[in-house]
C-alpha cells in the first residue's frame, strides 16, 4: 500500500505529478510520500494496540531529519545503532525516553551521550558490553537500563548478509546462554538488565519465523521469572518485509499481529517493536532519467542517472526493484506493480548506472516498455536502504531528498554539490 | 613494495608509529604513504618509459584532492569519471590537457564543463555518446576530442563486478563493430574521434589478458589506418592488481611493461594508461580498534570501530584484506604480510564492524594473533577503493584520512561529524 499511483498517464506521487518535480529539482532523486510513511507506522501500531506496544522507528533504514520528525510527531520512538542516529532522532524532536539503542560495536563516547540524554535502553549485544556500560555508567554516577538481546537461533529466510537471528552470528548472545548471562549479571551496581530483545534478520516475508522466536523467549522469559528476575520489556525487534515485487508479495503487519498478540497478550511485560523497512521501504521511489541506449553484444543497455552509489541494494543483496516509466504509453499503464506483468511491446534490457564497474545496476534483463533518451523511470520500493547506503563512489554528489505531503512537497535533503565532496579536504 | 613496516615492534607508517597516529587523530582513520603512492606512479611511468605514455591515475580509486596534489606535481594526469571527478583532478592543480573523461553515463552538463576546460579526450563508450558530445560541442562552438572504447572480449579472469572488457557488459563498444563505427562517424563536426581506448577489468592479476587485448587492438588500429583512419593514441586503461594476500600475488607493473612495450614500441601512435589500484591500493592502510570480543555459537568475534560503511570491499566483492595487530606480540612479528603464514598461539576469528548487518566484517574466519579491547589493528592494501566507496550508513560519520611524509603526518580529510551527517538536511 502507498501513494505512488498512475494517474492520466502517469505517475502521481500522492498529488504531484512525478515528473513536475523531476523537472524542478533534477535527477536521479528520492521522492518519499508523508501519508504513506504515516500509514505504515499507524498500521504497525494499531496492529499491536492490544500490547500498546512502543514504536520504535529504526532509524537506520532512512534517517532523514525531516522523516524522523514526521514519525516523531506522531508519537513514534526511535531505533538508534549509533552516535549518529541516536544526533538524528534527538534532532527530530524524539522523545529519548522512546528511544533504543542497538549495536554490536558501542564506543564508549556513544555510551555516555545515550546515557546523558536518558534513552530507555541498551540492547546489549555481549558480555564485553555489558560490563563496559556498567563501567561507564558508574564513572558517571548514573544508572543506565538495558536489554539483553538473545539469539533466538531461528531461520529468517533472508539474505545471508541480514540475516542475523542464526546462532554464529555476531549479533546478541545464544539463548541457551542467556540464564547463565542474568545470573551473572544480577548485581551489577550501575546497569540494570530488565529487558530481551530478539531481532531476527531483514526483510523476513513469512510470520513463522517471528511465532518460532517469540515462543522461545516467552519460555525464556518464563524461565528467567522463576528464577527471580525481573523482565519488564520485550522487544521484538524490526525485519517486517515489504513488496518490492508483487502487490502479495509481503504479508501486512496486521498479519504479523494476528499471531503474535495472542501470544504476547495479558504478559507482565511491555512489548517493544523496531521496524526500519516496513515503515519507511514503500514510501519512497528513486526518480532517474534515461541517459543513452545502447547495444553491448546480445544485450540491451539503458544507461540512467542514477547509479550504485545512489541505490546499492541491487547489486550487494541482488534485490529486486520494480522500476517503471512515469509516462508509460497507454498500453503499458498497469493500475499494479506487479514484477510478474510483462510489457506490451516491451524489451528486455539491463537497467544500469554512469559507474565504472559492472555491478552498477539498477535492474538486470528486465522485460520493460521501450524507452528512450529523456524518459524518467521510477524505481519503486526505494525509501528504505536507498539513501541511508548511498555514497560519493565516483565522486558522485549525492542526490536530493523530496518529501510530498498532498499536493506539495519540498527537498528535505539538497543535492550535494561538488565543493561539499572536497570540503573536509580543504586542509 | 610499500612503506609500512614493523620496526621495534610495532608498525610504521614511513617514520611515523602508526600507533601515535592512532591515538593523535583518532580510530578509525585511513593512513596513507607518500613515498609509496609516489614510488608506484613512478614505477609505472618509467617501465613504460619507451614508450613515452601519460599516465593517467584513475581518480575514482581514491579522489582525496590532496593525495592528486602530490601526483599532479609529479607530473601525472588524471583518468576521471564524472564531474565530482573533474573537479577534483583541477582542485589538485592537474592538467587538462592530461586528463581523460570515462564513464557510460556522461550527462551534458558533465560533457559541457569538460569541453570548457579543454581536457586531452572523452573515452567514448556507445553510439548514443558520440552523437550526443558532437551535438553539444556544437551549440558550443568549439571541437571535443574523443576515444573509441572498444570492448576487446577477453577474460580479465576477475570479480564478476569488476570486469569490464567482455562482450556484453555495458562498456564501450564491441572490437567487431569498431570499424563500422569510425566508417559512421568519420565526418562529425565538432568532435574528431582520434584514439582507441580499453579498460579490461580491475583487479588484473594476470599479463595475458592484456597481451591478447593489445594485440586485437593493434590489429584494430592497423585496420583503421588502412581504412584512412588516423589514429593518434591508444589508451590501455588500468586494472593492474596490487599484493592483498601475499608479496607476490600481484605482479609488478614492469612485467606488463616487459611485455607489452615490445609489442608497442615504434607505433605511430601515443599511449596513455589509466592506473587507479596500482598507484593508490598498497599506499593506504586502515587503522581500527578492537572494541568488544565475542563468543557466539562457534564462532569468535573481534569487534572494532571500522565497518562496511568505511570498507565495503569485503563484502561486496568477497575481499581479502591483510589485517594484523598494529604491536603483535614478538612471536608474530613477521617480516612480511601472507595470507599463508599462520599465526603464533593464534586463534580463528570473525573482524566485523559495528554496522547492523551480517555482512559487516573485514576479514571472515581468519586466523590472527590473539587481540583484546584497545588494541590496534590494520587493515593493509585499502588505499584504493577504501575511502572511495565509503558510506554513512548506520549514519557513522566518514573516517579521517591521513597522509603521511617521512617523519611527519598530516590529516588531509578531517573526521565528520554529526552535524556533518544532516546539514544539507536542514531545511
Ligand atoms: C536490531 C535491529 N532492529 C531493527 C532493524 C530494522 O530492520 P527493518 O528495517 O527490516 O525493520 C534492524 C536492521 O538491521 C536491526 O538490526
Ligand atoms: C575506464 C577505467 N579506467 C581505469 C580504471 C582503474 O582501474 P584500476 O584502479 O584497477 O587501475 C577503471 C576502474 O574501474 C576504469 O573503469
Amino acid at each position: 500500500m502507498d501513494f505512488f499511483n498512475y494517474k492520466n498517464g502517469e505517475l502521481f506521487c500522492e498529488g504531484v505529478p512525478a515528473a513536475k518535480i523531476a523537472a524542478e529539482v533534477g535527477t536521479a532523486c528520492y521522492v518519499y510520500s508523508k501519508a504513506t510513511l504515516l500509514h505504515h507506522y499507524r498500521q504497525v501500531a494499531d496492529s499491536f494496540k492490544e500490547l500498546n506496544p512502543t514504536v520504535c522507528y529504526s532509524v537506520k533504514s532512512n534517517g532523514n531529519i525531516n522523516l524522523c520528525k514526521v514519525l516523531a510527531e506522531a508519537g513514534c520512538g526511535f531505533d538508534v545503532t549509533s552516535g549518529g542516529e541516536l544526533f538524528r532522532a534527538l534532532a527530530a524532536g524524539g522523545d529519548p525516553k522512546k528511544m533504543i539503542y542497538a549495536g554490536v560495536g558501542k564506543t564508549d563516547d556513544e555510551i555516555r551521550d545515550a546515557i546523558n540524554v536518558g534513552i530507555a535502553a541498551f540492547n546489549i549485544e555481549s558480555e564485553a558490553e555489558i560490563e563496559n556500560i556498567d563501567r561507564i555508567a558508574g564513572e558517571m554516577g548514573k544508572k543506565a537500563i538495558g536489554a539483553l538481546r538473545v539469539n533466538p537461533d531461528v531461520d529468517a529466510k533472508t539474505h545471508a548478509k541480514t540475516t542475523t537471528g542464526r546462532k554464529g552470528n555476531k549479533f546478541g548472545v545464544d539463548i541457551d546462554r542467556a540464564e547463565t548471562f542474568f545470573e551473572t549479571y544480577r548485581n551489577l551496581k550501575n546497569l540494570h538488565v530488565g529487558g530481551i530483545h530478539i531481532h531476527i534478520g531483514s526483510p523476513v516475508y513469512e510470520v513463522q519465523p517471528y511465532i518460532d522466536a517469540v515462543a522461545k523467549v516467552i519460555e525464556l522469559i518464563d524461565t528467567l521469572t522463576g528464577r527471580g528476575h525481573k523482565i519488564e520489556w520485550l522487544d521484538l525487534g524490526g525485519g517486517f518485509a515489504v513488496n518490492y515485487k508483487t502487490p502479495d508479495q509481503a504479508l501486512p503487519v496486521t498479519e504479523h499481529a494476528k499471531a503474535l498478540v495472542p501470544m504476547l497478550k495479558g504478559k507482565p511485560y511491555k512489548i517493544a517493536l523496531e521496524p526500519g523497512r516496513y515503515i519507511s521501504g514503500n514510501s519512497g521511489i528513486l526518480l532517474t532519467k534515461v541517459l543513452y541506449r545502447k547495444v553491448s553484444g546480445p544485450k540491451n543497455f539503458v544507461i540512467v542517472d542514477a547509479g550504485m552509489n545512489d541505490l546499492i541494494r541491487p547489486t550487494l543483496y541482488e534485490s529486486y526493484h520494480h522500476v517503471w516509466p512515469v509516462k508509460p504509453d497507454a498500453k503499458n499503464l498497469f493500475p499494479d506493480r506487479n514484477a510478474d506483468r510483462l510489457p506490451v511491446d516491451g524489451e528486455v534490457v539491463d537497467v544500469v548506472g554512469p559507474i565504472c564497474e559492472s555491478g552498477d545496476y539498477l535492474a538486470k534483463d528486465r522485460s520493460l516498455p521501450k524507452t528512450q533518451r529523456g524518459d524518467l523511470l521510477a524505481v519503486f520500493t526505494a525509501g528504505a536502504y536507498g539513501f541511508a547506503m548511498s555514497s560519493n563512489y565516483n565522486n558522485r554528489p549525492r542526490i536530493a531528498e523530496v518529501l510530498v505531503d498532498g499536493s506539495t512537497y519540498k527537498i528535505i535533503r539538497r543535492r550535494e554539490t561538488y565543493e561539499d565532496l572536497v570540503a573536509a579536504e580543504r586542509i
